[in-house]
């Protein structure tokens, strides 16, 4: 290619500061060094865990950065080391990495990998290679795929089917593989059980999906946004709660219709107050409970004697993928037509439109927005 | 037997009120009505439930009771419809039932039988045959091993091998079957893993021995309380860990120890505080952390990410024992010298030193007092 080896000058949207509307600006990409790959991006979604970095997470060091994690692209030039991907190759940025050699990653109950996010800190997993304006630019989740370009490890980048759409597959690479796998893989949902789902964007709708695929009979899809429960439909909900309509809480209301409670929920909203509810939502001796809404602003609580009454708490990191493996296996799902995608889509936009489509998700207006970003 | 089908007055420990010494009183004690049994107390335990009943619990509604919950005895009668029992068989009183019928007992992943305590109160599961000066008095857990005798529901009776010593395997009715079935049954302790068990209580040193009994090859004993490092040593500690002589949290203090935290870690005290500890020294990606003390007048509470990062927090009650199964199993492994039951005994009294026994528990100088209470 004409760029290899060269700075990439190109647009992208950058936070500069929080709570502010995203900049378009001209940026400079490096070169990929040793093991990294540069991606052009094709198609990006908006994912509110882009919006709980901006608005919600209140991490002054968090910026300047390009957010965006939800992108799918192509390798434009790699750097020493990489043969694994070549230019031209379709590709999913990983919001986390899969070294396959760290101990985490040798173990098959986990995706955590120790090269990525550690538990903290969201914006400082490899080093950025992006710049704008004389200053170094953060990588949001280690992807930042509101740009043109971006340059990733390539422990963080799966390859995918020449032949998938990357405006559609894009949404593998967060919020559907997310909800899918929380409740596939973590919460491990069994055939013929109840589930709960609180919080019915993306993730939480992959997520009833996923209890679908798994065999749920009932599947109760909770929010507080009516416009919601057609589309959970789609998606193999049984019941639609709006916790507004009823004056007993929600976790009542939901054993109530479940003689005791449900065997799996998900929360899917990124709230305390919900993530409680979930938990207390669940059926004592075996009710299994998933925190995937991100937040760490304020303490998650219960009663311990929820927790002795046979309850189980658990977290869903990117729905306990091990990313490398699971995205193209998804992505392979959708082709297979196993695994929806399109449903997803209620808005298509151009990265110059991010600040709108952030304002869509504010307001409860989309279920996933995807943006063309480099012309394929 | 000459009281067959008789009032039978005897002896009991008494607890008026919250927060006073109980009272030595004649008691009358029912015949057994349908499905129960009468069994006449031979030797009990106290275990730290006891005080937190008495203590800690601020359950007005609680008292009158009658407390212990740890006891071993004999069948003096039986009710109609029991055919289970017969006068002299050895039995321990169980403080949850087992009825074999409801969803829960046909379901191999709990031993919370629904017939038995439904996760709030702890002294109304059946009603009581117990009377004194012409008031009811509750049955504590069920059971009430402070008395000479006292009458439970055939599902909550484990018939028990005639050679079993009752001074002894009294303890397997709470304590011991508690701390190691959190570690075996619950958390599901696995060979090569390294542990760490919070509270050196007779709960805490049996998760200990459940840790070790499952093939742990590191299991750090945490009390603040010295004096308890040795007798960890006895049942399997590796380590011993006492928060007081660090300035930094004990969580951080197991993290170095253990390259990035525990695989496994129980709490076995009764203290929020204490509890997100255990759940936060456990390593991302797959620790396990569960509540075993038993507290719930506040909420127990962590970051989400902390449950994000791959930690799963449980609740064990009883060990995760089903009881009328669980018990006599216990009692076999401590007739084959497999499970430790006389290390935790450290004091040998009366029921009439009932209140001396408390005190040596509330000032950390017993594991276990065994009372005896009837004449053999
Ligand atoms: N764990 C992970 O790896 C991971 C990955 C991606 C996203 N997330 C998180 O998942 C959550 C959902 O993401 P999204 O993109 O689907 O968001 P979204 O904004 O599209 O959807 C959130 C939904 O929650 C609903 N909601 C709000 N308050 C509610 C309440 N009290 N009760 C019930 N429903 C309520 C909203 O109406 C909305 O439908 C966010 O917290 C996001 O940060 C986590
Ligand atoms: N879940 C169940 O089914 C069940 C059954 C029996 C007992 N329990 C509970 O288990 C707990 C232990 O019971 P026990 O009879 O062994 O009690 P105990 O009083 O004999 O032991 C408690 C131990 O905790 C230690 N401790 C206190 N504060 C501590 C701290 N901050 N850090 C570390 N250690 C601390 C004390 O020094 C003591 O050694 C109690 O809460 C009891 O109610 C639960
Ligand atoms: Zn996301
Ligand atoms: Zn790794
Ligand atoms: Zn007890
Ligand atoms: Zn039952």
């Amino acid at each position: 290619m004409a760029t290899t080896g060269k700075v990439i000058k190109c647009k992208a949207a950058v936070a500069w500061e929080p709570n502010k509307p995203l900049v378009m600006e001209e940026i400079e990409v490096a070169p990929p060094e040793a093991n990294e790959v540069r991606i052009k991006i094709v198609a990006t979604g908006i994912c509110h865990t882009d919006l709980y970095h901006l608005y919600e997470g209140m991490d002054e060091g968090g910026f300047p950065a390009v957010l965006g994690h939800e992108g799918a692209g192509i390798v434009e030039s790699v750097g020493p080391g990489v043969t694994e991907f070549q230019p031209g190759d379709k590709v999913i940025p990983l919001i986390i990495p899969q070294c396959r050699e760290c101990r985490f990653c040798k173990n098959p109950n986990t995706n955590q990998c120790e090269k990525g996010w550690d538990g903290g800190d969201d914006v400082k997993v490899f080093d950025s290679r992006l710049t704008c304006r004389g200053k170094k630019v953060l990588q949001f989740m280690g992807t930042s795929t509101f740009s043109e370009y971006t340059v990733v490890n390539q422990m963080a980048v799966a390859k995918i089917d020449p032949a998938a759409p990357l405006d559609k597959v894009c949404l593998l690479g967060c919020g559907i593989s997310t909800g899918y796998g929380a409740a596939v893989n973590t919460a491990k949902v069994e055939p013929g059980s109840t589930c709960a789902v609180f919080g019915l964007g993306a993730v939480g709708l992959a997520a009833v999906m996923g209890c679908q695929a798994a065999g749920a009979k009932m599947i109760i899809a909770v929010d507080i946004n009516p416009e919601k429960a057609e589309k959970a439909k789609v998606f193999g909900a049984t019941d639609f709660v709006n916790p507004k309509d009823h004056s007993k809480p929600i976790s009542q209301v939901l054993s109530e219709m479940t003689d005791g409670g449900v065997d799996f929920s998900l929360e899917c909203v990124g709230n305390v107050g919900v993530m409680r509810s979930a938990l207390e939502s669940c059926v004592r001796g075996w009710g299994v409970s998933v925190l995937v809404g991100w937040t760490d602003l304020y303490d998650v609580a219960t009663r311990p004697l929820q927790l002795i009454a046979g309850r189980t708490w658990k977290g869903s990191l990117f729905g306990g993928f091990k990313s490398k493996d699971g995205v193209p296996q998804m992505v392979k799902g959708y082709l297979d037509k196993k695994v929806k995608v399109d449903e997803f889509i209620t808005h298509n936009m151009t990265l110059d439109q991010v600040n709108d489509a952030i304002e869509l998700m504010k307001q409860g207006k989309c279920i996933r927005s995807v943006l063309s970003v480099s012309p394929q």
